[in-house]
């Protein structure tokens, strides 16, 4: 049976429930949970100070996976303590846990990946959803959450669902002055923000050889804004170049697309047929033509992101300014993908010819991407490079965001209106053959056992530990630090927000903000109390499906939760981080309880264990209350071990 | 009679009370206050942005001065729309009054102004403290606050108290490793930072021609944190062949000191006795030599600031990072001083060495120095080639920040220890003849006048004009909105701090925490009011001389205050914003006053006017009271006038 990329490199790295090796040649029915055998990690410091904070609880040594990095990349700006904390504490966590640390400065996670880690055939999920970038060496990428990234490096499957396969099928080659981005904005123009949900893209046919490497990352990684699974391309000659001029040939394997297969749907690109496009205010999804634009003034440009900084993207930006001068009312800020892109454009000029033509070159990191930095002035048009141009998402409301490509976002600087770069009247741009300089000086290898074993984890004010995890144990005169109505959402659990945000590696911090909504006297309480249950009515734990509406309960003492009927995930969430979810089966008895009464469950554990009900007793009235709890198979285990993280660890 | 440089500067531009040019070769006796004749002013954005809205409020069309230049430099990190904002109107201010601008990416004004505008033998008044960096090059530089930056661009006169002279008497050359920094560290650590208060430092003697323009540079900027007025070096050959590279000869004049100067104070150094030298944390003044410190573990290295980030400065650093690695567990920054000294290095390969050795590179500006990013993690120690280590100021309160020289700092980073950089055994630094590419494209000129008067000012949500200025007028039938004790502060009146310093530019949200330490209910009482009067006791307006102590009330209506006695410095600052301050001669009358008493001064301007008692009638009691007007002089006029601005635009 023929298969494509992206479905051979499922298959061999299926796994049963037991954690083994599943060998089959059948494909999983789309929308089937799959566990996939993950070898490559990546985190960075947005999401990573967390997840590492989560792996320290799991009580693991050491990463199982094959290749895992830790980068630092989005958080430069260090305006206070918080940010440089945790950077050391991430670098000192890779340092324990045998992790490569990708230093601040070398750049953006997803292209320092793509040159020095990426490799054809294995599996990576990150803990940011740009992680498909690596689909351009033919890899399956896949952004997720920090805990299922934790449990990756400590071995686990990851739980997925099978997606269908789009193959989008390329012939031609680009026409001068359009580009890998303008293909990718013309999938976004057809399919919309929400048409690749339960899909993997993958591409295939004669143009794939017309794009590099680079080219190929741009449209993968973007494909993240179709709500894709993700997307993958062959690995072929041209990958092959690529990992030779990184010194990396051995991390090379030929994966090709068989002929034959059978698309769940298809999409046609004739890469000569590509022209420059633009994602207008405030969606990606939100695509026209570039020359469908009038020229109205352009405020700012940026060039950079994880979409858009490479050498090939710099180089054709430095040629086109090479000897111009920016208007005075266009400031234009480059951000260069990495540091070997970097030191490349410091070698050979290009640095500064942009520094010549009045760009402004700021870090090489994600910073202006989401608003960390160089935000734009007020009811101002900015001209970007980037993935995604959300409303805000800049730094500034009232700005309009416009998505191009490096060669579009040139043209635009230049005249200081939106200009499609073919009627600049330049010439095109060459980009001179290179060789980067292969330089891992900023990467930290990973330390040996022997090292690790020693190296004290470096943790600043703001880091603070894991609530303690425990197996579950049987509840005895255990008091309702709580008595809630209907719908409470995770927002009134553990809210949002600005005010909150800063904390969310500081546990303690942000627990004193639990059920803020509901009763701001809950989190002195439930402390005191040291022990405690919830109790709550129906769609307990509705809305968004954020961990720390578990977490901190856990860490206010709070053992068990007794509601009506709860919303899913919330339960699920509940289990992975041992607080008992129970449900009422007499929907009635929920009004035999009052806050502060106190409650017997003698037999928790062994009434747990047995799949049985559990007996609840209310020592003010008497009585007592059969429950349920409701989770089973994977996330009992999760619950009796005190959570996914003991669990993975056993 | 002999004259030094600093002395002849100060005769050349004496003015009489009547703004003519006084001519004498008499020099005025030192604490007594002299009028300078400005011909030079700088701002950059932090203070500029509320100069400018003060410039506008004045309503002259055009500056007067003769070369006036507006920077960005500080505030760089743009987090949201606030910074790109000033920025735009700091530009259409430059356009609209005649003004150059140096825009964001250019560089830190006080390098930019070394290389581009400086000039000896005329006078400098800039609104930041760093201003005596342009007396490298001979220029008596002035920092000032913004409302004299101001006037002087209005072409006014600036009131100085005439300073004393210490004779930096230079001999010898310094050797291999030691600097510039080291010498101003040295005599920082012999008159601390209050010894040079009411005292111009001026450098004469052989010694002198042994030290380049960036090098003397580096003296005068520092030597602010002495306390001093400013200081200065003679304008020379190696000051001639500065301005020629900088294709500017035509600024260039020989300024020379006369034999036989009589110094009120000496300083001898010779320079073959400067060792490399530290300021310790938490201040300029807390000065030891470099091989005094313990090998303490440097967590980070900062290179850069308008006291050391010039071409020669950054090369001397790039050679010894050549080919070097940094240790994992030191973070170096570099900050070029300026688009010149960043285009030399990304043309030359120095750029390139640095990323090579793990250098992040940061945007050519003020940022790190004042906590505006790149801050150290918590409890960790931070060595920079900066001007300040004031507790916090970094960013991290916890941090220990020494300030040294680039050469001392690069050693520091690349042994990960308080390091001698005698001790390194590396080759010392050659720093290669050099061309600046002198290219202003990024200094945006003045516009001509026909051209201005079309330009429209840019402004921001969060920049507003300022309050209305009027003339004072009779006041019949005006209410007490406050009613106030003894010792009332300009912090009582205008808090500080975080939370109300963004609306700098924005005094109607900042005059909405008005008096809030003593009636937060104030400003609303007062707006409702439209026009009104404040009662104080004994000593109002103590404490700091902040201006908007007076911007903020006179914002809210208030036209008069009524006292038993003021701090001198905010009833000057009264007046000069056009608000009445009046002391009761009859301390008694203050208890015969209610808050929302209705007051009638029928004849304020006739009795002001001539010089004569003000007569205020209390329309509850009946009882008239005796009052005087504690400004005289300048300061009368300026009150009359309807403030200092309204009074210069006459």
């Amino acid at each position: 049976m023929p298969f494509s990329v992206g479905q051979k490199v499922l298959l061999a790295h299926l796994m049963d429930d037991e954690g083994n090796k599943l060998v089959t040649d059948v494909l999983p029915e789309a929308g089937t949970t799959i566990n996939l055998r993950i070898t490559d990690t990546l985190t960075q410091d947005a999401t990573g100070t967390f997840a590492y904070i989560e792996f320290e609880a799991m009580k693991v040594d050491r990463v199982k996976a094959e290749r895992c990095v830790s980068y630092v990349d989005h958080q430069l700006m260090q305006a206070d303590f918080k940010n440089a904390d945790d950077h050391d504490f991430l670098r000192s966590c890779a340092a324990k846990f045998g992790i490569k640390l990708s230093r601040a400065g070398n750049g953006i996670c997803h292209q320092v990946h793509l040159e020095r880690f990426a490799r054809p055939g294995k599996t990576l999920i990150g803990s940011d959803s740009h992680t498909p970038t690596a689909g351009g060496v033919g890899q399956i990428a896949l952004g997720a959450g920090g805990l299922n990234v934790t449990l990756a490096m400590a071995g686990q499957a990851f739980p997925m669902k099978m997606p269908k396969f789009v193959g989008v099928h390329l012939t031609g080659k680009l026409n001068e002055w359009c580009t890998a981005k303008d293909v990718i904005l013309e999938i976004l123009r057809r399919d919309g923000v929400r048409g690749g949900k339960g899909f993997l893209y993958e591409y295939y046919g004669e143009g794939v050889k017309n794009l590099s490497v680079p080219q190929r990352a741009t449209i993968t990684n973007m494909g993240t804004e179709l709500g894709a699974t993700t997307s993958i391309f062959p690995s072929d000659e041209a990958t092959k170049e690529f990992m030779i001029k990184q010194e990396r040939e051995e991390d090379w394997c030929e994966m090709t697309c068989d002929e034959g297969v059978k698309w769940d749907r298809e999409i046609e690109i004739n890469l000569a047929d590509i022209v420059p496009m633009v994602a207008k205010p405030h969606s990606p999804g939100n695509v026209c033509r570039m020359d469908e634009l009038e020229p109205e003034k352009v405020n700012q440009v940026v060039v950079g992101s994880c979409t858009n900084s490479s050498y090939e993207d710099l180089m054709a930006v430095a040629s086109m300014l090479k000897g111009k001068t920016l208007p005075p009312h266009v400031s234009m800020g480059i951000l260069p993908g990495s540091r070997q892109v970097l030191s490349l454009l410091a070698r050979n000029g290009a640095l500064a010819d942009m520094v010549g033509a009045g760009c402004r070159i700021l870090e090489s990191g994600c910073g202006g991407c989401i608003g960390l930095g160089f935000s734009p002035r007020s009811d101002s048009i900015t001209v970007r490079t980037f993935n995604r141009n959300f409303h805000g998402r800049c730094g500034t409301k009232s700005a309009g965001n416009y998505l191009v490509s490096p060669e579009t976002a040139t043209a635009c600087a230049l005249k200081g209106c939106f200009t499609d770069p073919r009627t600049l009247g330049l010439d095109v741009p060459v980009i001179p053959e290179y060789k980067p300089v292969v330089d891992d000086s900023m990467i930290i290898p990973a330390l040996p056992p022997k090292e690790s074993e020693k190296v004290e984890i470096i943790r600043g004010p703001n880091i603070k530990p894991m609530p303690t995890l425990q197996p579950v144990s049987d509840l005895t005169d255990i008091e309702v630090s709580l008595y809630t109505g209907d719908d409470i959402t995770t927002d009134d659990i553990m809210m949002a927000g600005a005010k909150v945000l800063p904390f969310r590696s500081n546990i303690p911090e942000l627990a004193k903000f639990c059920f803020n909504p509901v009763d701001p006297t809950f989190p002195e309480r439930a402390l005191a109390l040291g022990r405690s249950v919830v109790i709550g009515g129906f769609n307990y734990g509705q809305g968004s499906s954020r961990e720390h509406a578990a977490i901190a309960p856990l860490h206010l003492g709070v053992r068990a939760v007794i509601a009506k009927t709860y919303a899913r995930i919330h339960a699920e969430n509940l289990a992975a981080w041992g607080i008992v979810p129970l449900e009422f089966l007499n929907k009635d008895d929920y009004a035999d309880i009052k806050r502060d009464d106190h409650l017997d469950m003698p037999n928790l554990v062994e009434q747990l264990n047995a799949g049985k009900n559990v007996q609840v007793t209310n020592k003010r009235t008497g009585n007592t209350y059969e429950c349920e709890c409701v989770v089973s198979g994977r996330g009992l285990d999760q619950l009796m071990a005190g959570g996914a993280l003991l669990q993975a660890a056993q």
